[in-house]
């Protein structure tokens, strides 16, 4: 039917045992979240395309979709591949509202597509997992707590390498840059949001455009190195002299979610308080957060988010939101292309049940049916060949037992580790595997 | 961001009780499909349209994608999104042969699009749910049997209304129309799939159409007319006089089909020979199965496939395999909007933990964190109302049980069952729900 295809650039396809990988990250992921009492939620793949660039968006590289036969002169609304989780989310709030409780914890995770030029880290389709609670009207600050800390719990239960969860505070950066006397506070914000890829004396030189003068560049571009892993950050920016109500709400808040965040975080995630992180170009207006992964610095941020005051609206009610995203496919992506995330085999089987010959078939048939009635996986080999081959055939797959069925009622079933060559009388009602046999182990990279 | 959103005609979207019914279904599924050793697979949701189009499906209403801000000049070819999940397959085995061992085992849950016109269990974004095994060059007939047994182990194990899986063999009904001295066997299958839609004297034009006289157009329809669920069908067919090579290997290959799938199939599924099923327009050669939802015939087969002795060629090597693909969306679409199938909670958590006062909400959290380490669900409620308040908070999500933590530390907690009102103190490191609150129930629709 097909011929000689080759890969698509930025459409990334997992071999088995990646796979199994990333099921694993999607089931904990799955787990923290329901753990955590958010519900989840998945939304079509599709969004009106005006609603999609309603928010300015005029920069994303949406993929838009036509009907092959379709009528030219349809009146269709032209409809486009969600390019995020937020739009398609706030849209099924304001459309579900009055079937929805509030505030409402739902966790999405589905795919998105985007048709930007493919880099590492960077896909045209790819999986994210979002967390976000959204209130009718508004939304109480501790849920900003909420989000930071089942993000940290889940991130940290995943395996991955270490992770730098980044966290600051839109109401913190703005009052301080509204006490420090700029009136262009997102003129400021934007500066100061370059100064991950611009050299400072660019940055500075935006801030003097924006009206700073030298004295408010430097506290701007101080406030910006504050960086801390505990409630030490407060002290280092009243040190700079500013004093502002909003600025002293920031401090606060952030402050808590700090502490929330880092309280469940394990060993595989740090949090901070870094005040660098603006997430300049989205309309969050408390909590930001961002993630690096240790040695994929490259790839940015592989989980986002923040406070938006106005989620959703439909002009008469307006939702707050607070959430963040984990780009699953970011994160996960660079680490199969070096091999440092896998599985110890590409088969969910446990066990092969090996045939004495075709006209035995059955009786294997009957000893793997009995193996899944009690939840052990388990595969028939395909063919009756010598033994050494079915052996082989589970080898290969990295299925770590094959049970041999007795050739007649007389004698007793055996089961072979072919690891260890150990091979011991069964009962295919009663044998049980250690427990980190039954399913595939995943293969984790360094910390 | 949005404003008065409306639902998409074709694109259906779940609330979160359906949606929890859809994750059980699909967590039964995986958990059959692995228990058989079948792996995951996943493709990306694009393919380059002439692939697609290889096929000569030039029916099929492909959704072409183009990048909002996209060159007109590219060379990038063009692509769609795929509207099955066999194609995809096929070019995965192709485009991955060197990296999978044969026979291959697969399942594949994903959604496809379809630009067709919307009506109950049609959509045009939907759910589905496939097993396939491929072979190198070869595959033995015993796989359509484990291909067959494996839906049927599924499908019985979903909770779905009564279902029948309907069998039949390319092979049985090319060799008696052979046998019968049909000269074009294709134009015979084409006018016999049309029994469903058609009036039968309709039919037998087509059949005279086709060259057949009157006496081999009645040896059709009675063929059409054989449906067993054991092997007395081979009798039936035996009794209409016909011999040929290939009508044997066909009667002998769907007797055992059907012993293999009948002898896994539960209450709910019903396996039969139904000799008129054809799936006329696909190229299977062997084994072909469709299924019917009982209540719900209208919507169509809501599993279908079959034998495809060349799933993929690169014109070097060939690939035959044997799959079945399950609609989940088709399937669960009608049930949710007749309200037949749901959950008894909107919320996976088991437990509210209350909030006496704002300041003492850290209280709250350690109770939740300590259930959560326990696998227990747990919510917090999002305001230190009155206690009446919050249960209703939990009463309205389904949510069975209502914490409270103790004021001091001489006093212990307390746990309510907020459906009999029994109050117990409890603890959160040792209290253990019943096991059916653990997680949500989901409401079956009756057999």
């Amino acid at each position: 039917m097909v011929a000689r295809p080759r890969p698509l650039s930025g459409f990334p396809e997992w071999l088995p045992a990646e796979r199994i990988a990333e099921q694993r990250v999607l089931d904990q992921l799955r787990r923290t979240f329901e753990l955590w009492g958010f519900v989840s939620v998945e939304t079509r793949a599709v969004e009106p395309l005006e609603q999609m660039l309603r928010k300015g968006e005029i920069d994303k590289e949406v993929y838009v979709l036509r009907r092959l036969h379709a009528d030219p002169d349809s009146s269709d609304s032209e409809l486009g591949l969600h390019y995020d989780l937020t739009v398609p989310f706030a849209r099924y709030v304001l459309e579900n509202a009055g079937h929805l409780q509030f505030p409402f914890k739902r966790y999405q995770i589905q795919r998105c597509w985007r048709g930007e030029r493919p880099q590492e880290g960077r896909y045209r389709e790819f999986t994210q997992a979002d967390v976000d609670i959204v209130g009718d009207g508004t939304l109480a600050f501790h849920h900003d707590v909420e989000v930071a800390a089942v993000m940290a719990d889940a991130l940290g239960a995943l395996g991955l390498p270490h992770l730098t969860l980044q966290l600051n505070n839109r109401k913190l950066i703005e009052g301080f840059y509204r006490g420090l006397g700029a009136t262009d506070v997102g003129a400021v914000m934007r500066a100061v949001d370059k100064l991950d890829k611009a050299r400072p004396a660019e940055v500075r030189a935006l801030l003097t455009a924006a009206g700073l003068n030298d004295a408010q560049a430097d506290a701007c571009l101080a406030l910006a190195s504050v960086s801390a892993t505990d409630a030490s950050f407060v002290d280092d920016v009243r040190a700079l002299g500013v004093r502002d109500d909003l600025l002293d709400t920031g401090l606060e808040e952030l402050a808590l979610v700090l502490d929330g965040a880092a309280s469940i975080a394990g060993e595989r995630v740090t949090v901070t308080a870094d005040l660098r992180i603006a997430r300049g170009l989205d309309y969050y207006t408390g909590t930001v957060f961002e993630t690096r992964m240790t040695g994929f610095e490259h790839v940015g941020s592989i989980c986002s988010g923040g406070r938006y005051d106005a989620l959703a609206s439909d002009g008469d009610r307006v939702f707050p939101g607070v959430g963040i995203s984990f780009g699953v496919t970011r994160a996960l992506g660079p680490l199969f292309a070096r091999g440092l995330m896998g599985a110890n085999r590409t088969s969910p089987a446990c066990v092969l049940v090996a045939v004495a010959a075709e006209g035995t078939r059955g009786a294997s048939a009957a000893v793997a049916r009995v193996l899944r009635s009690r939840g052990i996986p388990c595969d028939v080999a395909p063919a009756a060949d010598k033994y050494g081959r079915q052996i082989r055939h589970a080898d290969r797959r990295g299925i770590p037992y094959v049970w041999f069925p007795s050739g007649s009622g007389d004698e007793v079933d055996e089961v072979k580790d072919i690891r260890s060559g150990d091979q011991v009388p069964a009962d295919a009602a009663t044998w049980t595997p250690p427990v980190e046999d039954l399913h595939p182990s995943i293969t984790l990279p360094p910390i």
